[in-house]
């Protein structure tokens, strides 16, 4: 399977050269995220997909000066929805009864049912939610970076409340939860890079029953 | 990318039709799965893989009687680890060092790195946190799954509690976080086989600064 054979490539680099990812790959690696499934179809999340040089070294001392911040090409934020509101559901279900060229009133007993759920949850719940469905597009932008022969260095080590500061994230009614920085190792330079992968075995990670 | 072209052919499906997935596929599945990255490279969580017929009978009740639990040809239940202990993390250092053939003296610094966060953590935020790096894996599986055209439904609809009794998962540690029934699509009798696919727009879920 060509997945495997990508995240057996794969590992999370500790130095990257500076190098840009071509905006092809970069595109195929967002488009993999956006065909991410998550709980109800709502994709509860916004990506930031960060370019910017002089943004990226801003966010360097709030992820404890990590080197992949800067030296990376592009730094995607995954930033989970501070609260899922009925507004958003109003949104989605628009938004699927255009998709579907269905009229909106056959979606009422989905909608009915997402709201119970959202209504039923506080907001940290909701978020908790959110943030829960981030972590799978978050996989599958590691898989598909793989699949491009793209770096990317994994990261939940930052001060995520100082990073939603500095990018304007409450404003925009989100919370940071992840980091990704994709680019190109560099070899020489990092310790990881030649070191053996480690994954538990599999007669501990599974039970067949 | 190939991985666009699977996930494009994927999607949730309502109703399998009970044919079964050669171990061959399974397997690379489970070695997706087992390749999957994690903070810390803890992998914090176990993967129950379901063949008999029975105890899949057992579990459709607590699932909402969602027919892909029976319909499917292996039911994988996601379990996280309830905490996250010391004994666990000097196990996975023990771990590394074999693989890497270093001596266990040489990952102090990240094995107290390590102790350091699941110490500082209760239970619950242990837990948590390991929740989270499960549904990395689960992304993953998802992905695999798609690349071997073989149907997955992401399900988080099911009595958590229920079914780690069920399933004695209490009594390893365990808390269980997902369910992923693998089949093939029951196409004439599954509503959704053949609707649209609905996904946030690009301008929606990314923002590019």
């Amino acid at each position: 399977m060509e997945l495997i054979k990508s995240l057996e490539w794969r590992y999370a680099s500790k130095k990257m050269n500076g190098q840009k990812v071509p905006q092809q790959k970069i595109d195929n690696i967002l488009t993999a995220i956006q065909l991410t499934p998550s709980s109800m179809g709502l994709q509860p999340y916004t990506v930031l997909v960060i370019n910017d040089p002089d943004l990226k070294k801003r966010i360097q001392p709030v992820a404890y000066n990590q080197s992949q911040i800067v030296d990376s090409s592009h730094l995607l934020v995954f930033a989970a929805w501070a609260d899922i509101t009925p507004g958003q559901v109003e949104e989605y279900i628009q938004h699927t009864a255009e998709a579907r060229k269905t009229p909106v009133e056959g979606l009422n007993d989905f909608k009915n049912s997402l709201l119970g759920i959202i209504l039923k949850n506080d907001t940290e719940q909701n978020y908790q939610w959110a943030a829960r469905q981030t972590y799978i597009a978050f996989g599958t932008a590691i898989a598909a970076a793989a699949e491009e022969r793209v770096d990317a260095t994994p990261m939940e080590g930052f001060d995520a409340a100082a990073l939603d500061k500095l990018l304007g994230l409450n404003e925009k009614g989100l919370r940071s939860v992840t980091l990704l920085p994709l680019g190109y190792r560099d070899t020489e330079n990092d310790w990881l890079a030649n070191l053996p992968k480690v994954r538990r075995q599999k007669e501990k990670l599974f039970i067949v029953q």
